[in-house]
């Protein structure tokens, strides 16, 4: 039996997604609000999450650690360069550059000593590793590291967001959805791109756009010239929607966009053709910044819209504080959702 | 119910920080030099503390660790800046320049996903970070992060220091007092300002003079001129400990503070009206380094005093090694029971 | 009863090793492929490993906490001059340098908190400390800091890798000889040197060859003029070699070496009389390279010999890719092999 990772959400048919998200729903029910063990999620003592994060982290690595203690479980953090030594992925190398380890022996090492491992490695968001920002994004969106790592690992492997996709924040997005809206299909959702001053990464729009496409929202992706996301993923994004009743378009007219709008997800991201660059050679033209901020007159124009955003946010940047602020931001229950349908993924994953 | 932050010892009652050491007393009989979980500890199973940590520990970090471990609960360490974004705490703030997440997400988003916050956040420990240097004592003391965290927290903060007070080291004090004493209401207690290469922050002494204080003893604060003690925190500590029958006196002198003394404990700080220069601009000067060692001789002076210091300690500059190494040095028990007030602390906090 | 550390397997008999080895195969067959806490090892629920890493780790750092977790207990990292102050050994030192923190404190401190501490010190693997660079090989193998903090803890020292040896990596290799060959008594295993591009440290080579004379192997040490393991090592290891119908010679020809060898274990090492230099000042002379990697051709001229290396391995370098990825190979066994034997020697030491 092939072991199942967790690397993008583009493995898995919608309706399996929709599962984990009904289990998040049912183990949430059974633990927030209680301290200690999650009643009715598996007992893991015993059983280790290995963390690799070549880059910085919070939500995540807070809801792995936090959604492994509430199961009895624990967590191995490394930080590759720091704590541990410098990886090599590509096949039949002569390593005698910088590399010390292969991912041939890295992976299936881990793997005898952990029962699963969780990995972030996206090079926008590493500040300090200049050489990788050379790369193109259709370079970096092969995430070469995690792909290889998962083929050589005999225990499930958690895409804790690579360059192309961030599944366990659009698994947490396809949770709030659902909150928020009971049966979120055929509902309109609006990713909304904002101002940021740096390009950032689009690993999370991308999974964003996917949990609504999964949820079969009627989706508009609303961003100005320039910076649309990967075609392949939009694509895909859109059969999956259509296929559950929903829809997808791309606007550059955030009037049409908002108007009727249950939920404005508003996310920040860099052109794709500036991935080359350095985030801050790549920062978005100054001119955008007045006019994609979301704001409450933007909000205004929603049909009583839902405010979305993956956090961290920029406050008066990305969105005003009067929107953060008031009872339409799910932000900080967004958050949360991490830590719960986190928790329904390495249940299903390690509790069997 | 307003959740019980741990801020200040300031915020409790002398009697409420009381029912807490006689708790760590009898933890501490329980637990000590047996390993394993501590047999009448509440059972913390899958709680989780995170702790967050903007600078260096080693007793704070080790002691909250080997607390929740020892009643079977999990820490989640963070590093800001370094595992994590870097954060904001000013409300109403446009977030464009270096910070990237406001502590009125950060802090709910934190309280979802754990039962309890440890944080230290304390300019002056931190080596790298110059900028914070010019900031005057009197707005480092307001703790901006750690007062807006809790603000915003529904799950327990713990200030594991920051730049007023260390409160859990004052906590563990109380306990070490009660130990050497046993009864140390109207006993002689000197605290006294020592030389060291670097001008050091006020909050450890801050809270061994309260920790004093809430112990009732005849309390002299022995330090050269310039080097007094933050007036609001000595006028506190003296009505604390004249509402228990002791007292509070400021001198320059050393045989007058050490005649007659039961326990003296030693410690540096760097003056107030220097906290807005580098610990190195501000460093102690050199005529100082000779007289205010504690040696052997100084403690000869004394009632037979235990010797205490909160660790770490410079050996040959702070005390002697003589008077460290000697029977009356009661630093390692001190230390130790860092791990008995907090395994008390955190099961009256999370053991309900 | 005098705390038993585990700083060098020098001080335990062969047979106390051989009694340890077995008891990690029976942990390791009643733990392998189940997750979760390993039937028959010890309850390590409350007890806490401390682990203090001054220098990178993965394997080391994973199969420590992973060992501690399979048996319910936790661990504790940190890594000083990042979390931590920096440590002071020296006896009698007047203190007002960059150390902030004496081993005297230290050690008692961490024993009062935790039920063992594992230490990785070994200045050769610290890229960014340019100062201790300038020891020689006999001033670094004396391992102050590790022996220093072992005289002053009351609970076991575990040793992760000092300067003079790794006894951890040698407790597993003797696992790994013991499932390669059953009996290794006798049987002829070779340690070949191999060319890397900076000078790495005697440590591992030192634990592996005493793993193979604790065996009572025939063993070959192979290496290039000016290569020779320190000489005191070389000894020992050759008189428990013998003691057990085993030997040792050193020869610089790979004929004689290689020739009907069942095991050959490669390892890169600097010269001892190159420590005073940098690791790259120390590169071994380039005119080693294409001799000295283990390929196909070298392994043919063995009986079938099995291929061992501690890892990390530099592909292409240190051996060819063909004889990594060939099923005479046992990297990933061998690696695998340090949780078990961790396991077994933390139940011995915390179990009890």
């Amino acid at each position: 039996m092939a072991v199942r990772h967790f690397l993008s959400s583009l493995d898995f048919e919608s309706a399996e997604l929709a599962a984990l998200v009904e289990s998040a729903l049912t183990l949430k029910h059974a633990g927030r609000g209680r301290g200690g063990l999650i009643s009715g999620a598996p007992d893991l003592a015993g059983r280790v999450l290995a963390l690799l994060f070549f880059n910085p982290s919070l939500r995540t690595r807070v809801s792995c650690e936090s959604a492994m203690a509430r199961m009895g479980g624990s967590t191995c953090q490394l930080s590759p360069g720091r704590d541990t030594w410098r990886f090599e992925d590509r096949p039949g190398v002569v390593m005698d550059g910088d590399t010390q380890e292969h991912v041939a022996e890295l992976a299936p090492v881990l793997a005898s000593m952990c029962d699963a491992v969780g990995i972030r490695k996206a090079e926008l968001l590493t500040q300090d590793r200049a050489s990788s920002a050379s790369a193109s994004y259709a370079d970096l969106a092969r995430d070469e590291f995690l792909q290889a790592f998962a083929r050589h690992s005999e225990v499930p492997v958690i895409n804790l967001e690579s360059n192309s996709c961030h599944p366990c924040q659009g698994l947490a997005d396809m949770l709030t959805l659902r909150e928020l809206l009971e049966e979120p299909a055929g509902e309109p959702f609006v990713l909304s791109w904002a101002w940021h001053p740096k390009a950032l990464p689009v690993a999370t729009p991308h999974s964003q756009l996917l949990a609504a496409a999964d949820s079969g929202m009627r989706i508009t992706v609303l961003a100005p010239e320039g910076y649309g996301l990967a075609p392949d993923v939009v694509r895909q994004a859109r059969e999956r929607a259509e296929a559950l009743g929903g829809s997808l378009v791309e606007t550059q007219n955030p009037e049409a966009a908002l108007k009727g709008a249950r939920i404005v997800c508003a996310k920040s991201w860099g052109r794709l053709d500036a991935y080359g660059q350095s985030p801050e050679e790549a920062r978005p033209a100054d001119r955008l910044r007045g006019a994609w901020i979301i704001d409450e007159a933007k909000m205004a124009r929603t049909d009583g819209a839902r405010f979305m955003h993956c956090l961290p946010v920029r406050r008066g940047v990305v969105a005003t504080s009067g929107v953060l602020d008031s009872p339409l931001s799910a932000v900080v229950q967004q958050a949360e959702n991490r830590l719960w349908s986190t928790t329904a993924l390495l249940a299903d994953r390690l509790g069997g």
